[in-house]
């Protein structure tokens, strides 16, 4: 089953609100094997909506749209669905009554005559109660199609969805298609550019059918989404469980969680797992990695703490980086990288540390070290490992990629020591 | 001049990548004349591309769109923009070899061929030069209107937007845009919550009509957002002024800044100002704080470095804070907060410091100090303040509110030592 999502309201047009509801309503519905086609929005305009709803249910057939239902003046929707399927707004006395209950039980007094218009239905509607807010959702059934209207607030919107669409739509999907429906599973990798992963991938990619792979870099790394539709269930699971054991080997030592997996978390349970404990040294991340690995709940017990060495003094005095060292091979350099992780493990008396120097930019560039030159060092009981990239993209973007190419190589050290004899 | 955006990508119709370059494409072009009057979003599908490009150019007659440029062979975008305005795609040389010296440049060998193919340009399309990545933005003017194309990348995209696409779209509008128009301003404000915020405005927001006034609550305070719609540019900039004039005094030195301001961009700038030096010293923010003021570009003339002491013995070894203190009053104390901050200010030999202490859970409250409590201090030539709070919020939310406040604390410490006489 396919369907189209209309977002409504002049906000989300402006891009004064980004619109959360349209990505909840295609993750919510993909499980049942209902497909978004498209996404529209419109502002709060009745000629804008109508037309929107007209090509919507011309193109798919099913409509589902969010916004425009409240009291306020520029709340136009149910008057332009109204028209598209030419049924005319009734009063319903009975919603009329239950809005009356709920002003009386919020004590707000008399219910203002703006509400009153909410209480007012296409003829032959379907009322979706909201429990939550004053708008009900609506659904309509007719010559152009099926046109499902929620409220704009978001979580108004998700409970009418998940408690009046869902179940309406499973059994509608379910007499259809017997079952069939959506899986995807992501592989993060990281350390390795988009293209050069593609090209790995090659022709493989073909013989994964019906599986589609998608590429998606982000400051981690590159993910990489298997999808696959519209099979029954046990064959949408064998099919996955085949393309995803055929692409892992291609991935190796890159690809290091699959998911939501955080590479901090990761990276902190195999120093716990290790028996030891981390410390790491930042310049040009300024805190940021010690910030991905704070963020996980329990860190406390195995990172220690940290120096933000952001000016070289701080590198000499907190982390003993020989100044001679400095002015030799300057700050950003793998010889500095390895003497601040050093300086770090000793002064936390940690087995573990990960230090990060580089030039995050906009400034501060040389033709030798231009901006995104990032250099790293990791020391696992004494052991160095140290490594020299270049990462591109933005300041914001360099000092993100650092902080996890960071974490990648104390992973990449812990590995070989484990696979060491 | 109305126009059109569209994204492009399999994932963001699933939901599984929220969209948040329509919002930020339509706040761009607002100031300029040019509306967005519709959004929309297909999957990478060549034929769903192609419609939806053809609809948005016979509608509106120009269209924007993003995503679908990259090498990997889910990218199919050019080549659907290519049949709408009937241009086969040709080899660009001079493309080609800027990408082959880009690929040079970070070291990562050959050019993969998936790359040879983001050299292909629709015939007669104005190469709209990527700076920071492979794909680079193309602007097509043809029977069909006006179409551009981005990639979808998001720091990509925004510099590409800025540095190629306001600048043209400005000149097309150039005094056409004397017209009608929307005006938008946003007061930021911290340390305050949003209800106590609209109980203090109160009935002031009437009279600020046709400004009308939204909440925006978030980690950095909340935002007051004035906007006024279809006004003459005059008459609207009128009104705006007198809004914002009469609600500003009511937000007090709650108010720190408007549109984008970044709290930690200001309080570097007025540490700078006094020719002061600043430091922190982080134990349950671990690095964020220092992350936030790294993010400033230009930070390191003021910004020192710090101590990330999540771990107790390091708050005694690196921050003097007397372990007696410790034992005495717990680390999540005033007292604790303010000798880690003159600890930070010693060590670093600055005249200003921040220390952030507190619970951030989801472990580690007590019914004396549960999850969400924060103890800041801050030091500025040898003076200190200190603040005890409780914030809300799950572990990053507190973590993050948190490093706000910390800020927030030092801005006002240095606002009052400079109405002192």
């Amino acid at each position: 089953m396919e369907l189209e999502v209309l977002t409504i309201g002049t906000e989300l047009l402006l891009g004064l609100t980004i619109d959360t509801n349209a990505a909840h309503i295609a993750r919510t519905l993909a499980p049942l094997g209902a497909r978004v086609v498209r996404k529209s929005t419109v502002g709060d305009d009745r000629d804008a909506i109508r037309s929107a709803l007209t090509d919507a249910l011309a193109r798919a057939g099913f409509v589902l749209a969010t916004g425009g239902l409240g009291p306020t003046r520029d709340d136009v929707t149910k008057t332009a669905i109204a028209e598209v399927f030419r049924a005319p707004l009734e009063l319903d006395h009975e919603l009329l009554a239950a809005l009356e209950r709920r002003f009386a039980a919020f004590r707000r007094g008399p219910m203002p005559p703006s509400n009153r218009s909410q209480a007012e239905v296409p003829r032959g509607a379907v009322v979706l109660p909201n429990r939550l807010g004053t708008a009900p959702g609506l659904w309509l059934d007719g010559g152009p199609g099926t046109a499902v209207l929620l409220p704009g607030v978001p979580f108004e919107m998700r409970a009418l969805l998940a408690d009046q669409v869902v179940p309406r739509l499973r059994d509608r999907i379910g007499a259809a298609s017997a079952g069939t429906s959506v899986r995807w599973r992501t592989l993060r990798t990281t350390g390795i550019a988009e293209s050069a992963l593609a090209s790995a991938v090659g022709d493989v990619e073909h013989a994964l059918a019906p599986v589609t792979l998608a590429y998606l870099p982000g400051w981690e790394g590159v993910d990489l989404r298997f999808t696959v539709w519209g099979l029954p269930a046990p064959e949408a699971d064998d099919a996955m469980g085949r393309a995803v054991a055929r692409v892992t080997p291609i991935l190796g030592a890159h690809h290091y969680g699959e998911g939501e997996q955080d590479l901090a978390a990761l990276v902190l349970e195999r120093v716990r797992a290790r028996g030891l404990r981390l410390a790491v040294a930042e310049s040009c991340t300024g805190g940021l990695l010690g910030g991905r690995l704070t963020a996980v709940p329990g860190a406390s017990d195995v990172f220690a703490g940290g120096v933000i060495a952001y000016e070289d003094a701080a590198k000499v005095r907190d982390l003993e980086v020989p100044p001679r060292m400095l002015a030799e091979h300057g700050a950003v350099s793998e010889t500095v990288a390895a003497a601040m992780a050093e300086g770090a493990a000793r002064r936390f008396a940690t087995g573990a540390a990960i230090a990060v120097t580089g030039i995050a930019g906009p400034a501060g560039g040389t033709r030798d070290k231009p901006v995104g030159t990032v250099c790293l060092g990791v020391t696992v009981h004494g052991k160095v490992r140290t490594v020299r990239t270049r990462l591109h993209g933005d300041r914001e973007e360099i000092r993100h990629r650092s902080a996890q190419a960071g974490l990648n190589l104390l992973r990449l050290a812990l590995q070989e020591e484990t696979a060491a004899p």
